[in-house]
């Protein structure tokens, strides 16, 4: 999004499945076919990870979560050495190719898995590295404008849920999302929060998970569930923040709570942690701890890093 | 799916958005960028045309929809004339590659059309004509069995409707509608129709509109709406049967009526009439008019041939 369309071409590795080979990918050539399943269905998974001083950051995390999107879509295991090979020389041609050092690079690596071609049907898998998005570097220093929304649907639950539902996978069905974005924007919010629109509980943003701030050290995130992806980043906060004294839960958040919260953020890999400043019509006061919020969020990301 | 991948390799238009060119493309060449919009999203829109007898059937229908999927996606509109002689240079390379006469080839034209890249925002457009699937001639022949089921979710509706869902729009995103046609298929099915699990209203195939004929020579099916796509093929039906003395009827049907009808049918562009044998556990029994029903269907989408 954003000014996306200046940066320059990404470094990209295609990651054959089963343990196959890797190689580069000429970032101006195409090569997914007409009749993968990405193109043709949106049928395939994704992880969007931080690189970090040239490290990538909370890599388990997002291991365990890819894995387990795979799963949950009943795409075959896409393994784990390879990817983490992959991931290190394109992020080591990525700073080679920038005449930086690696510990002056952050970067952003997307990893690709889809159903494969029709006439193949074995998985198509790549990783990109580019730089951050010049938008979330903005944002996470002047915060976002949001608007709550419906997300349109309900997942049925209990009895009437269906058992293929794509529950806590990061698929590559984001059109709708896409879609509620494009309209936020053209209302002059950044971003979007979901919301139940019969009960008002909070669900997540169109690609982030919600954080609130309450008196007394507290943080919250709305337990995940249909409709809310776990989040890698608030996870790793949660663990480092609770080592540190924080009272860190899991449990159901209602839109009147975020207006009265000391502070709300929208965390994910590349944008950290990114203050809503402004939800649909009310201003949110800045906290006092702002900045001790996105240092805790940076800490827990660099505290995987093990530099 | 099912023998689709013995088939050979289709004729690829790609067609430039705005009336510019259109071009063959290699079918062993990939052409879609990693960032493409339909890559990265599932974030586009399609549509399926029988070629009968060398000439695209029920066109109109087909434009029709393919420019209001366009207009609910926000998507600039595709226009009609290039993709029209770009979708007959593809049939007339396909016919003359096989060696065969117009009249003597049926096939299946896919129009996709995505958001485009990320590094361009142009939209990526492009058509394909390939064999008609074998396993949908097969199921046109005998039948299929049929699961019903939720979709799993339920669009919200009236005050919770949200502006941007694309009610009407045939996209990109069927990850879902796979899913379950993965777990029929496990199950011993061949398709499923999708129900309101509450109600238990019908609402439609995976990709096909849910037709039901009913005593006295009537023909029924569900009005589109949230959750039911308007066939283009149901629509060229009813045109064709009411001036033949059947009455047609959108109107809700419940699931009780899928037993108790003359017989049920899933209709689509390629499969054109195939008929439920089996909803469920129960076997719904051949009526004598079988033939009948299918022969209108196929002189329906012939009479659109202008031959």
């Amino acid at each position: 999004m954003g000014s996306s369309h200046l940066l320059p071409t990404p470094v990209i590795y295609l990651v054959e499945p089963f343990g196959g080979s890797i190689r580069r990918q000429n970032a101006s050539m195409p090569h997914v076919f007409w009749d993968d399943a990405a193109v043709t269905r949106g049928d395939g998974i994704f992880e969007t990870i931080l690189i970090r001083k040239g490290v990538p950051a909370n890599l388990e995390a997002h291991i365990e979560r890819f894995r387990r999107s795979a799963r949950t879509l009943d795409l075959p295991d896409p393994g784990v050495d390879h990817w983490v090979k992959a991931t290190n020389e394109a992020v080591a041609d990525y700073v080679r190719e920038r005449g930086s050092e690696p510990e002056d690079v952050d970067a952003r690596c997307v990893w690709t898995m889809t159903r494969g071609r029709e006439t193949t049907r074995v998985p198509t898998a790549w990783l990109t590295v580019r730089p951050i998005d010049e938008t979330a570097l903005k944002q996470r220093k002047s915060g976002v404008s949001v608007m709550t929304t419906s997300r349109g649907y309900s997942l049925d639950t209990g009895e009437h849920a269906v058992p293929w539902m794509q529950v806590g996978a990061k698929t590559l069905n984001y059109a709708a999302n896409m879609a509620a974005l494009r309209w936020a924007k053209s209302h002059g919010h950044d971003d979007v929060i979901y919301i139940d629109p019969t009960t008002e509980r909070v669900l997540e943003g169109a690609n982030s998970t919600v954080i609130v701030v309450k008196k007394g050290g507290r943080i919250r995130t709305p337990k995940p569930g249909p409709g809310i992806l776990p989040g890698t980043t608030q996870a790793a906060l949660f663990e480092y923040a609770s080592e540190r004294g924080w009272k860190c839960k899991q449990k159901d958040i209602y839109l009147n709570e975020l207006f009265k919260a000391e502070s709300v953020w929208l965390v994910s890999s590349t944008r950290m942690a990114t203050r809503v400043k402004r939800l649909n019509d009310k201003k949110l006061p800045a906290p006092e701890n702002a900045r001790e919020i996105q240092e805790l969020v940076q800490q827990a990301l660099d505290a995987s890093l093990g530099l």
